[in-house]
């Protein structure tokens, strides 16, 4: 378009040309939350349907406290060179654009163009303006700084006064000069655009929030279920292999089309892992460390930590997968458990899930009253239990992940 | 502008104003993430600017599953009457826009306007189209509830072909009826502002998940600081009285002017308080609940439960602030200490603070070697020991809040 010859109205059909690509533009900017996706689309259309060379973006990184180079377009030798990516507030094109005396002298432009700058260093008034001779040199090195990167054209971008982006334009593809409402149209656009950007800056910084504060949540967990391990002795390390264990099962499950398990099923079945024996805070060490067989009465207190699991956990409204899986743990198939002696299909999946885990780790680990079992003695054992104590699916994917090699 | 009598050039500056008017609110839309706030600009710039007696917004939210009416204004007696809130899917106007057949039928007027309703009814080829009676019954449903809302005209708006939400307009002041050109520009301002309305819920819904997985980790921090008291039977509340007292202090510390804590610290304050005996969970039970005095070995067990707090956390990498609170609330002002001989200034404030907290609940509380003391003794005993075990400013923050009765 702006390759068109000039005549009055020529000029009145470009500049509709140019609001409709902006309306455009705008519009679909605001539904774009990746910075970056956002970004590539807007120089994508500056340099395809606007007729310039190569056009690039630099945009504030509060993280950085400095600008970087978003994304750069255009053919091959003309897009800026790589390296130049990252501007600090030092940096001369910044300095100019973000120096109120500075920036005063391109106001009416909208812009700093090649051409403009010598005829801005020995323009009358700029040493009185600036108080020095200062400007001059920044000018200078605004000058040079333009030339490596290419760009003939900078078109900053203010929001609530404060700079948020530069675009930088390369030639134009008809060789003419940049003409103002052309400038006009660019700074619209780029002021559109770091509205958006920004827009998807907070965004993503949200997202970011959300996800920090959900893995803090998941390691706070971590350290939750392995507070027991600080009392019972010998179980160094069994809640996260229980919950390692568990996980492998029901991905196993998910692939053989057993079940299907979403994304939010394996995070559950992941805390449930974690804080599957939490209740044995509440049972004492003298019981779960005793060194001999336990007394009937010492074996109904250390059930009683399935029940006390989920009371310990209450104020988390935890979902209800993660409370099964911790009270229902020790319930077998046949109906032989505890707390509730639920059956087959009554067990939930996550805690029949966590049930052959947690026996598998048992097994093989020493515990005070006997060695452990070696790991093909204690896969036989899981084995030989399916229909009984054992859901029959579940030791299906277990054996499948054993003959795999994987656990 | 709207009331402009129309000549064909005037017509051109109405649209070059809605233009302007248009490019003005896209522009402050994308920056405001308060769905609320921006359905309210929105509107006021309707009825004011634009020239409309009153006007109304409502729009879809997902956790109701139905079209909900932002915000209605205009003079009294005029705007939406109250009650006429919420529009599920079987509503008639929300019917008519999000059925293929039906909205198709108001596709070329980007809205539809009460005249245009008894034109549909009668026109030729409806019935065809539509394939029976029933969008003769809608449209007088539609035409009813569109008196009853006091509406002139609908404005639907959509995004990627899902109706996001309706402009509701009353009449132009000046008393003409909507022509194409004015409702092609409604529908381009709907459009915009059910996008920067998506933009916002989005926003907002990312800010509330942020939060509740916040509040997730710091009640999970609760119940992690609570497991101790399952060992520890003297210590039943222990835990979360003494963050309360912490917390009390601090905030008269920021009040009385000792200390400028920030939102931040105060949130620190009470994971450290929570957590600050943590490492009791690797002391033995019997160690803990003795009744007699320990021995010199056993109280040396006991004190490593500050250093021992310090590593159970450290996977959640949490803030210096209260790593120190967990690891030194048992240095004293004069350096007699555990676990490092901290004196005075050295002992972190986070600490010093949790240090009197502490004190001043186990020596109110029966111990197994001793029994409590009243809370006028605990808090004499306090003030004697400021310089010598505590702080001294936090022993004035602490007696101001027994003064006040707070404490």
């Amino acid at each position: 378009m702006i390759n068109c010859p000039k005549t009055k109205d020529q000029i009145k059909v470009t500049q509709i040309n140019f609001k409709k690509e902006l309306e455009a533009a705008s519009k679909s900017m605001i539904m774009i939350h990746d910075p970056k996706l956002l970004i590539k689309l807007i120089i994508r259309m500056i340099v395809r349907k606007l007729g310039i060379k190569h056009a690039g973006m630099v945009i504030y990184e509060a993280d950085q406290d400095a600008y970087v180079l978003g994304i750069s377009r255009g053919e091959p030798g003309l897009k800026i060179p790589q390296g130049f990516t990252r501007f600090d507030k030092e940096s001369p094109i910044i300095k100019f654009f973000v120096t109120k005396e500075y920036k005063a002298l391109t106001v009416s432009r909208n812009a700093i163009v090649s051409d403009d700058i010598n005829r801005l260093i020995w323009r009358e008034g700029v040493l009185d303006k600036t108080g020095g001779n200062g400007i001059r040199k920044l000018l200078h090195d605004v000058d040079e700084q333009m030339r490596m990167l290419n760009t003939t054209a900078c078109v900053p971008a203010y929001y609530r006064h404060k700079l948020l982006a530069i675009l930088l334009l390369g030639e134009k593809n008809d060789g003419t000069k940049f003409e103002q409402d052309e400038l006009d149209f660019f700074a619209a656009l780029a002021s559109d655009a770091a509205m958006a950007i920004r827009n998807a800056q907070l965004f993503k910084g949200l997202e970011a929030e959300a996800l920090r504060n959900r893995q803090l949540f998941l390691r706070t967990i971590l350290v939750l279920g392995s507070t027991i391990e600080a009392k019972d002795s010998y179980t160094r390390g069994h809640t996260e292999r229980v919950t390692k264990y568990a996980l492998a099962i029901a991905h196993q499950m998910k692939d053989n089309g057993s079940f299907e398990f979403d994304e939010q099923f394996f995070e559950n079945l992941y805390i449930a892992g974690m804080l599957h024996d939490i209740g044995k805070i509440g049972v004492p060490e003298a019981i779960l460390n005793k060194k001999g067989r336990l007394t009937v009465e010492e074996y109904e207190t250390m059930k009683l930590h399935t029940t006390k699991g989920v009371d310990i956990v209450e104020p988390l409204k935890l979902p209800q997968v993660v409370l099964d899986g911790i009270k229902y743990h020790h319930e077998t198939f046949i109906g032989s458990g505890y707390p509730q002696k639920l059956k087959a299909e009554q067990i939930p999946i996550s805690a029949a899930i966590i049930s052959v885990a947690d026996c598998l780790d048992a097994m093989t680990t020493d515990r005070p009253y006997r060695r452990g079992l070696t790991k093909e003695e204690a896969i036989a054992e899981i084995k030989n239990n399916a229909g009984i104590q054992f859901r029959p699916d579940v030791v299906k994917a277990f054996i499948e992940l054993c003959e795999k090699g994987i656990v």
